[in-house]
């Protein structure tokens, strides 16, 4: 590939919605969104690609394949960002994909299958998140757009400021049997990579993440009359669990997590030892199986212990994400393309959520991770190195030509 | 003493702010605390007493001795009770005083001190929690009048309502030199005596109050993506706190105690490690020398878990009540009388504050306790037995009779 023209490009998208900081603000749809959307545009036709968007506002670079039955294979990411992030997640992912496309397209490589270098709308979630992924693979439904996370109005302004409306977003949705598969690079905004000095970390699942909210109920008593060793504290017992939850993630679910992100204890004074604890469970896995059995694991040890604390226990469903496990054949095809490229690589999981999620439920699918210094990310001082910039182009070169074979 | 007298004056005043599921509600100064004490000073003046009331409102049954140089000895509680109370908590204090007052004066004993048996102001809180005890005591300011925990306006139409004004109130205080002690009788408010079957337990100390904020900082960071050993996780270090500091609370200070009341963590979302955490501590001792030893320790204990889980720590003070050291001359009176009574006893702490924290700072005061039915207080379901009811009036009487000697 060529690498003065993929760090060209990095740098001239990182100026569209810049901070001063060094950041990118570039929420989905918003003017700048647009901006850089048309440069996008722009560059691709000037390098011959014919250019497609659809009802969701998905932009695609396409390239027509010779073969009649062809279907297509889709590598990109995101260019929208979160507000104050950096420059590096998702517009790596596109501008990788893109290299390795006008690579192809240069050296009058003859492919198998239609490639689609794509920039989905709305990774982020200033929208919906995951808006133009979950709409091409058929997974939004009428009723979510009536309920946008980001407001109908952020919807509706958004769509019209890209030339669309909202009667015409579910035809981006996309018939399986036309996709060969995704392929996604993005920054690993974590520190697994880094640590080990490994070049590349091969997705193997995107985790599912279940959100609980655990009550443990004890009585309310006078924090001084009351001795300890009578207490029915309902704080003791969710911060004992908080406590035991965490080891037994480690010991048992590695690579799963688990964090407690909220806490809420009543009455709420001094004096007067908790009659109630309220405790936010969060806990993600890559692999379905062992989610269940984490979860299974993670509610029983809690029922124990507010047993021992004499306490009760009350469990609700706040939010499920499930897992998204990546295509075996797709990994090992980044696997023999790494190699292919001489550099390092290691299989893990992401646990952040990506546009492959979406994908992954109807076709063939993978990502793969660069490092990201410190795995600083949604941040400013994000930054991934320009040759792992490089690597993430040269891996996706390989790994389209390999999936010629 | 004369028992059905006793008995029939707790149900007397029991129904002066009865609640229907056999509670009270009397707080201070409020209509029917105005009733209870008018009651009162009807009975008093019935049974030949002097009737005095003075600036905060503390009314006293004098028995004048003969003694020319005689000090006044105190004995007594509160009337006052907080919202849906027992019947119990206070009353029985005042009560069994006047009982063995009224023995003493039937009998024509002739005592070497003047004798008064005290109804406290407003020990609960009301107004602003041992109001009437702390004025007689010159514990309270002027300030303190201007910010009262119930607000101006509650205290001012309570006084208005006893006959007084705030211009009065500062008039309640004692000349130490005019005191000889004061005995306060109580319900227990726990379990220790009923669990050890035990008459009556001399209080040797009523535990000092310590308030602080822990603010535990680490780092906000992705539940996803940041892994569990690198995070630097607020609430974790705060959880692992609060449960060692249980177990070094009770390994090594027993009987003082430790509680976290309000827990708060920041930012406050499922999926962001808690950057915050903040922690509502308090714990109690009677002995300031070991008081002051328990703090160091906790305070030790927090900064040294700060330090594993690298996080910040700042500590700041709530709030402090200081140890009420009873006098160890009339603990051993209350023993003797307890003897003599054929009554087993015990000596402790107290764990909540009493009327006989402000007098233990200007003259020799002790509280005794009578058992409480499973520990309820501050609750309609408290319950003290009618033979504990008596034998708190019998060692008051025999402790007032040994004070003589």
């Amino acid at each position: 590939i060529n690498s003065a023209r993929l760090l060209g490009w990095m740098d001239d998208q990182a100026k569209i919605g810049a901070t001063p900081d060094g950041g990118l603000s570039r929420p989905a749809l918003s003017a700048v969104d647009i901006e850089v959307r048309d440069w996008f545009r722009d560059e691709l036709q000037q390098h011959g690609f014919e250019y497609r968007i659809d009802g969701a506002g998905n932009q695609t670079a396409f390239l027509k394949s010779e073969n009649p039955d062809a279907k297509t294979l889709l590598i990109g990411s995101h260019f929208d960002s979160v507000p104050d992030g950096g420059r590096f997640d998702g517009a790596l992912g596109v501008l990788a994909a893109f290299e390795a496309a006008v690579t192809i397209k240069e050296n009058n490589i003859s492919l198998p299958f239609h490639l689609e270098v794509i920039n989905f709308t709305d990774e982020e979630g200033t929208l919906t998140g995951l808006f133009g992924s979950s709409v091409l693979a058929g997974l939004m439904t009428a009723d979510d757009l009536q309920h946008p996370r980001g407001g109908r109005e952020t919807l509706i302004e958004g769509l019209t400021r890209a030339g669309l409306s909202e009667h015409g977003v579910m035809d981006a949705e996309r018939d399986p049997d036309t996709l060969l598969g995704y392929i996604e690079v993005h920054i690993e905004q974590g520190t697994r990579l880094e640590k080990s000095s490994t070049d590349i970390g091969v997705v193997t699942s995107i985790v599912g993440i279940r959100s609980r909210w655990l009550t443990f109920t004890g009585e309310a008593a006078h924090a001084g009359t009351e001795p300890i060793t009578e207490r029915r504290d309902a704080f003791m017992g969710a911060a004992e669990f908080s406590q035991q939850a965490f080891a037994l993630v480690q010991e048992k679910y590695s690579p799963g997590v688990v964090n407690f992100g909220m806490v809420e204890v009543q009455p709420g004074a001094f004096n007067i030892v908790p009659g109630m604890a309220k405790l936010a469970l969060e806990f993600r896995h890559g692999d379905a199986a062992i989610f269940d059995a984490m979860e299974d694991d993670l509610l029983a040890l809690a029922a124990e212990i507010a047993s021992d604390f004499s306490l009760g226990l009350e469990i609700e469903k706040a939010h499920d994400v499930i897992p998204a496990p990546m295509s075996e054949k797709f990994v090992q095809v980044i696997e023999q393309a790494a190699d292919n490229c001489n550099l390092s690589h290691t299989r893990l999981m992401s646990f952040a959520g990506h546009d492959a999620q979406s994908l992954a439920q109807i076709t063939d699918s993978v990502m793969y991770f660069v490092p990201s210094v410190n795995g600083i990310s949604h941040n400013p001082r994000e930054y991934t190195a320009p040759e792992d910039c490089v690597n993430a182009a040269n891996v996706m070169l390989q790994a389209v030509l390999r999936l010629d074979h």
